[in-house]
């Protein structure tokens, strides 16, 4: 199903041009004078190639995998098929989303290499969070993907035969779910090489965590519910990272990280995100601007993304639940109209909980584990830096373990709050 | 991976001989005269052609799947790949509970016919339960053999790369998931076309538990379980029908119903079989037997299945854990084996649910659905038939809407108890 590359190359910003100036797709695009094409590297993700290519008519991102993690080198080889997943979630994702993914314009298997829209003026949304820049709508467009996403790739709504087919095609994407089960819900709880924190400020909380069996177990069990629960088709590594946005546009991109998994994993990997955001701020107050009316920011966006998405997750529901599961004939044909409501409501606590229970492990994972954010790591003050990643591994620690006992929004936002205020009083 | 085949034909008593002489599992063990083989086709299952083959040496036993349902004919396609399946089933519960299945001798994908052990002087359970035969040891090789193979298939034991494989290897069994996901969940909760249940005298449970939409919900969940929780290789149809016994041997036969799924659709099924048999008993009682007796000791075998079960879990728990879930680096290796026996617990406890609530949609479906059993089938009183059937759905309903609160097997042991007590007493 997928062959490893016998003619694989990597591109170079030399190459590249001669070597695809004969794809349709692209020449179409850029125009046959491949002379005059502008080539740039701009790869500054962990794992692949990634270039600009422009042209006096148009441009276009290629995206190329390596065959090892770009971040430390040859050491760690990873297979190229990971391309192979990501245009099969990519071309999902689109028609399940329609507006929210690059447009993708060629796929070849054998270089494990995308063509696909260049996504201009376009940055990082993670540099926004860091810069204090808002976008209108963010939340909204980010609860509406998950939905989309989530309901759409489940059998609430796909062919059964046609979901299974899926879950056997992207359970070939073991490498990279073997960097998630490491890495998010394993590493940070013991003494992993990898592993670095900002020390010595954060040695005893580290120190208290690894000790903590609580902590230890509910980040296992919620590895156990990654690893099983084969519900949809995630994005797999939905953060802040992977959300570009201009002004009010946002696109999700990257989903290498793709597999059958729970609904609650990408939900509660970009809340944590937001999270981890908001405690960042402080590392970036100035005299002008304490960072106070950006933090609030944040958390109407954490809350537009759940009321969004259950909202959207609603009205799919009641709408488009052509699956096997709650099937029209028990209920609707039955008048049994309200039941579903019921059944709705035990859906969204179900994937709420799970949320919850990611949602720690991604904050925990993102400050003790190998792959941290630039929020924190930019904040140049060691001691600062240090508070600001201690209330998130409070916050962390806490929905994690008491995962079912943070029944709403609401109490998450009372938690954060609440944490950070206890913090700050102690300091 | 599954080649449905060109050149399939059924065998048939006349033809088998002179087909499989010249396969040399075969011959080896019944030597070449193949014109004294003995011949018999003695089917008696809803799927597939079965013939006992003997010469003067030995005996094997050759099971072909046919391209429809046998019961219902060729109006009902079913792929002929469920044979590959079964066989990857049996090759795998094999290994992982050794001398609990029938030794395979000869498989051949493209005739999907499977050559094995002739177990004799077996026979299948379900005639025991109803005769009132009883079988020293049988719950704790059952419970053994559901702890044995369903820790040593998921991600407790497997390397994570390798039961993903499997997961995208069974996926394909499509079809007969489907039959589960119909006829166990949804069917009986609604006036489906091939439904049957004994009338008139159950039309007001029929009409009562349709109109119930809190065991609608509940049935769809424990769906939404089956269909997403792929934590391990289940048999997929471990019903009393599925086990051979002689004294006090027992094997388990027929996993063509195999999928990845959660380990406590084999453990519910399992047991709501025996509570079946349990219910069935007074159609069987005479002036010199009420079936007391033997009813004691139906419910001693619930109670070892799980207990052996437990135990058997337990052990492998603490000395077989080599999956990616809860590893040794975080547990053993800080000194934290006691929060290894919360976890475990946890385990067990989220097992026992489940179990409850797929116990409660077997009884159910086998009640009201489309399959029946042969110890409520062959009560020949349908007054008599229809009690026995009505205690087994109050349980049904009981366990499956309140699984989260019938906590341990004793709790459970009174849910059956106090139900036919109501009952006799209403009666």
């Amino acid at each position: 199903m997928v062959a490893e590359a016998k003619n694989y190359t990597p591109l170079t910003t030399e190459s590249l041009a001669e070597r695809l100036v004969n794809v349709e797709a692209v020449a179409t695009r850029l125009g046959k004078d491949s002379a005059s094409w502008r080539v740039r590297e701009v790869g500054d993700g962990n794992l692949n190639l990634v270039f600009i290519v422009e042209s006096a008519i148009s441009a276009v991102v290629v995206k190329q995998a390596l065959p090892y993690v770009r971040l430390v080198g040859d050491s760690w080889p990873l297979p190229l098929s990971r391309s192979f997943f990501e245009y099969h979630a990519l071309t999902r994702q689109s028609t399940r989303a329609p507006g929210t993914v690059p447009d993708i314009y060629h796929f070849d298997e054998e270089q494990a290499l995308i063509v696909m829209e260049f996504l201009s003026p376009h940055h990082i949304l993670r540099h926004s969070l860091q810069k204090g820049i808002r976008h209108s709508g963010l939340g909204v467009m980010l609860g509406e993907f998950c939905a989309n996403t989530l309901f759409k790739g489940s059998d609430f709504s796909m062919d059964a035969a046609a979901r299974k087919e899926d879950v056997a095609l992207f359970a070939g994407n073991t490498a990279l779910c073997d960097i998630s089960e490491s890495l998010v819900f394993t590493d940070p709880f013991f003494d992993a090489p990898m592993n670095r924190h900002t020390a010595p400020q954060l040695d005893e909380q580290v120190r208290q965590l690894r000790a903590d069996t609580a902590a230890k177990i509910a980040a296992q069990t919620m590895k156990q519910v990654f690893c099983s629960n084969a519900e949809t088709m995630l994005h797999g590594d939905l953060h802040t990272g992977s959300v570009m946005v201009h002004e009010d546009d946002a696109k999700v991109i990257d989903p290498e990280f793709v597999l059958y998994g729970p609904m609650g994993f990408d939900v509660g990997m970009l809340i944590a995100n937001f999270v981890m955001a908001w405690c960042a701020q402080p590392g970036y107050s100035s005299e002008s601007d304490d960072r106070g009316v950006y933090r609030q920011w944040i958390l109407e966006v954490i809350d537009d993304i759940w009321s969004s998405f259950a909202v959207r997750f609603g009205e799919l529901w009641r709408t488009e639940r052509s699956g096997i599961l709650f099937p029209a004939t028990l209920f609707e044909a039955q008048g049994h109209d309200e039941a579903l409501e019921r059944a709705l409501a035990n859906q969204l606590d179900r994937v709420w909980v799970d949320a919850m229970g990611f949602c720690g492990c991604e904050i925990i994972r993102r400050t003790l584990g190998l792959a941290h954010i630039i929020e924190f790591d930019d904040i140049p003050d060691a001691d600062v830096r240090a508070r600001c990643e201690s209330t998130g591994l409070n916050i962390g620690r806490k929905v994690l373990v008491e995962r079912e006992d943070v029944l709403s929004m609401q109490a998450f936002l009372n938690v954060i709050k609440i944490t950070s205020t206890s913090m700050e009083t102690n300091a």
